[in-house]
């Protein structure tokens, strides 16, 4: 009872250590996320948005707006935008007419895959001196820790 | 040579995953940052300023700017705002009366002492169910990610 209670603490100071990281990788990612994109058309938000339909497939407003925690109005702007700059197109579902999806097109699909190539090719610069052994142990940790982060944004 | 190629392939993998798994971590985080901001009257912004100037103490516009990747007159109205709000308070070196320095105060370092507690709390909570040996391993992972990021940010 004694050992848990102190290896108790000494997760406290780690978890402390571990948010201070975080908070701080989090912003240095955002630095070099904008950076990359200055060599593109697209916006931060926009980013985000390309980012989802390529992961998630052909989407509703309503979804996408849920994703990136903004308001449906906010979300219908900036796909209003992205299909005026002919990154995305409204799609009807056939089998619903009433519903209504958010289509990759080619240059968004271009767009999205290079910007997210040259966040991969920073990263692995990143950790370019870490062994292998700990890159598979970040890696599947991180996974681990975003599965929890998801569920319980879920559960809210 | 043909095993570091298999090698190198399995890291590519593993990279993109971890570049993907940052990504929405980071969003998360984001959200949750946000939400824990509801109950104070700090902006994101000021939560990013208040962070620095509790991690490192005193600090001048310059170094503040630069620390927040923001231009100096953007974070001098920062600033202003959050002097006017007695978060913090400008003090001229005694040394050098050129000098003018951020000063923390005691209710801006009341306040950031809760919202970090509260993220802390949130992230023990994201990893209760994760073993010991799994928090010290990503604990001590993500700090060698952070000085690797840091130290790139700075060679720019």
């Amino acid at each position: 009872m004694a050992k848990d209670s102190v290896s108790k603490n000494t997760n406290q100071v780690e978890i402390a250590a571990m948010e201070k990281d975080l908070r701080h990788i989090a912003d240095i990612i955002k630095q070099k996320g904008r950076e990359i994109l200055n060599n593109y058309t697209i916006t931060p938000p926009q980013f985000i948005a390309l980012q989802w339909l390529d992961e998630l497939g052909d989407m509703t407003i309503g979804d996408l707006s849920n994703k990136m925690y903004l308001a449906f109005s906010t979300t219908t702007d900036l796909i209003d935008r992205m299909e005026k700059n002919q990154l995305v197109q409204r799609v009807r579902d056939m089998q619903d007419r009433r519903v209504v999806r958010i289509h990759l097109l080619t240059e968004g699909e271009k767009i999205i895959k290079e910007v997210i190539e040259k966040r991969q090719k920073y990263l692995g610069n990143i950790v370019s001196d870490f062994q292998s052994s700990e890159i598979e142990e970040l890696s599947a940790l991180l996974h681990k820790m975003y599965v929890r982060m998801n569920d319980e944004m879920n559960e809210d």
